[in-house]
Formats: C-alpha cells, sequence, structure tokens
C-alpha cells in the first residue's frame, strides 16, 4: 500500500462506506458482502471491491466481509482510531446548529471550542462548550494543537479566517461559506454549499 | 449536445463554475478563461474546457468565456432560469439554520414551506414561514407542486419521510440525515454529512 498515490475520489468514497457499515454493525449484523454494501449505498460492487482492495486484503471470497474488522480498518486508514477536537467559527445559525449537533459521537470528532466576533456572543455557551472571541482565535488554536475547523462565518470574511486558522496551524477546513478559500497545499478544504447541492440535482428535473 | 449521455460527475461540477462565475460577475468582471477559473476554484483549465464544451462552444481561442455569457448558459443548463420551491422537514436547529439561511438568494431556490411532527412547533413562524404538520406534508406538497425537499429530521425518520415526499411528487431530496435513502429512479438524492467531510479529511493529517 503506498497512501500517497491513492486518488482523492477512493478517498471521498470511504467515509460513505464507514458509515453504511456502522449503520449495519448497529443492527447487529457481522458479516456484508460488496453486493449488499453496494446496494445500500449506490455504488457498483466491482467499485467497492476495487476501492477497499487498495488498502490490502479484506474480504473472503464467499464468505464477503467483516463488518467490525472493515470498520476497524476503515477507521484506521481514515485516522478515525483517535478523537479530534474541532473548532467552529462563526456562531450565526449554523454555527449554533453544528455545535448542538450530535451526528458527530462515535465519528471521530468532537467540538470543543467555538468562536465569534460579535462581543454580545463571547462568553455565551452552546452545547456546554463557550464562545470565544476570534481575536483569541490563533492563540487558542495554537495552545490546543487543533487541526480541523468548521468556518461558518459569512463568505466576506471567510478568507480572512481561513488565513488566520492556516497561520494557526489548522490542516482541515470544512467551509460552509459559499466562496473557495486561497489555502496552502498542505491544508484541506471541503465545501458544504446546500445551493450547489441542489443545483446538481434540478439538472435531472 | 445530448443531455442524458452526461455522466453526472461533470453536472457536479457545473453548480462549481456557476458560483465562482457569479462571484467574479459580482466583482464587476466579464470575461474569464478556463486559465484563471481553474485557478480559483482548484480544478485543471482543461478539466474545465472539457466539462464546458460538453454543452457546447462557449469561449474563444485568445478571448476566453464572456461571463455573462456563460452563466446564462449554465443556469439554463442546470434549469436555474426560473425559482424552485423548496421545502424543508424536519425543524430542529438545522432546519431552522436553513430556513434562515440567505445562501440560496438568487441561486434558483426559495424556501417555501416549513414542516415539523411537533405539535408545539407547528404554527410557528421562521423568517416569515409556517411550520405546518407533517400530517399535512402530501396533500401540500401535491397542491404546490414541490419537486424539491431538504430533509433535517433524525436518521430514524428519514427513510419513511422520504417515502412520503417521493409519493407525493418531490424529484430531488438534499438529506442531511447521515443514512441512505432508498428512493426510486427518478428520484435524485445528494447528502449533506459534516462528519463524511471531515472524515475525508483526516486522512491526510
Amino acid at each position: 500500500m503506498n497512501a500517497e498515490k491513492i486518488p482523492d475520489i477512493i478517498i471521498g468514497r470511504l467515509p460513505i462506506y464507514l458509515r453504511a457499515l456502522q449503520r449495519l454493525a448497529d443492527q447487529g449484523i457481522q458479516n456484508t458482502s460488496s453486493q449488499e454494501l453496494g446496494e445500500i449505498i449506490g455504488i457498483s460492487a466491482a467499485q467497492i471491491r476495487k476501492d477497499i482492495s487498495q488498502f490490502g486484503e479484506f474480504g473472503k471470497q464467499g464468505t464477503g466481509y467483516s463488518i467490525p474488522f472493515l470498520i476497524e480498518r476503515l477507521r484506521e486508514i481514515l485516522k478515525l482510531n483517535r478523537v479530534w477536537d474541532v473548532i467552529i467559527v462563526g456562531m450565526g445559525d449554523m454555527g449554533h446548529a453544528l455545535a448542538r449537533y450530535n451526528g458527530f459521537v462515535n465519528r471521530g470528532f468532537q467540538v470543543t471550542m467555538l468562536f465569534d466576533n460579535d462581543p454580545g456572543k463571547v462568553g455565551q455557551v452552546v452545547n456546554n462548550i463557550e464562545i470565544y472571541s476570534t481575536t483569541a482565535l490563533v492563540e487558542k488554536v495554537r495552545q490546543n494543537r487543533i487541526k480541523v475547523a468548521m468556518l461558518t462565518v459569512p463568505a466576506s470574511a471567510a478568507q480572512e479566517v481561513a488565513d488566520q486558522l492556516v497561520k494557526a496551524g489548522v490542516k482541515a477546513i470544512l467551509n460552509y461559506a459559499p466562496i473557495h478559500l486561497n489555502v496552502p497545499a498542505d491544508v484541506r478544504v471541503q465545501h458544504i454549499d446546500p445551493a450547489t447541492h441542489l443545483q446538481r440535482m434540478t439538472y435531472y428535473l
């Protein structure tokens, strides 16, 4: 296995496999096949086998995959066999929703700090987490060696905040602002923009 | 142009191009090139040219693309030269955040109805939009010929609500619940699941 050479498009499918496998495990199911998994998530069995085989031999012909084993290996590959501290910058509606979101539990992430530039919000507590001033952002991120951030500030502020996050050592940004961020090559950015997701579907209507 | 044959992966990039073009237009810029666009969004110029050429000849060698013209064509291709009514089902934190979200303006969508199964929420108004009971979902969706829905209910309820949406005629679902939905082939589903986006980045940390 040469981790550096695996295309990002394959890496992007691994969390989807993991989510489906965890759901099967929650139902008490111990084994699955690429066919079954493919039907659940709408990806071809051949694609799933090919993707997973990039990381070694996990399945047995005839018996398929052991779900607990494959989950463990996927968590290891995706570096989820630990909990990553995550910060949220921008405590508007979306920041609040994410601070209270319970979908990160057991998936490798824990929101530990919140930031906003509005003095009226600083000091408030959301889901037992305090909102700090963005003036303290770089210092607190460095102190706590935060590597992962969710960015829920307005588009007009997003690049400036992203620059601060990068300066402070953040290497993964989930960007909710509908603009492209310019970051160094060693920083990953993923976008969540509901309008682009909707636009991708209206084509077919 | 044979719309049916264009791979979904290309369709998925068009809203990204459109977003970047609209941002350039907002800055008063009239022309761009695949090189410039590629630098803004981190996709190769060759890929952009290839994607756009699927739909006809838009660029001129040497002068590049006319931004207003390309925006108009992309909006036409993606069926965004109209405003789609969108409903939100599930008025928890995420439903509230989406109901108040201002990122749909001028991007082809307008949230027109909200639904929740909690009698305590029914009748409330969020961003001037009334929350209806999910018992009225099928009727109201049919009456108003709604085709697009955002699903922000808990994972345990998502499939059941999706079934109702499909029954009522919805053809595009933006699913915030972290489960795969089973829908007929003529219904499109897109997922927004912040944990999978984060997991795709931790691989590189």
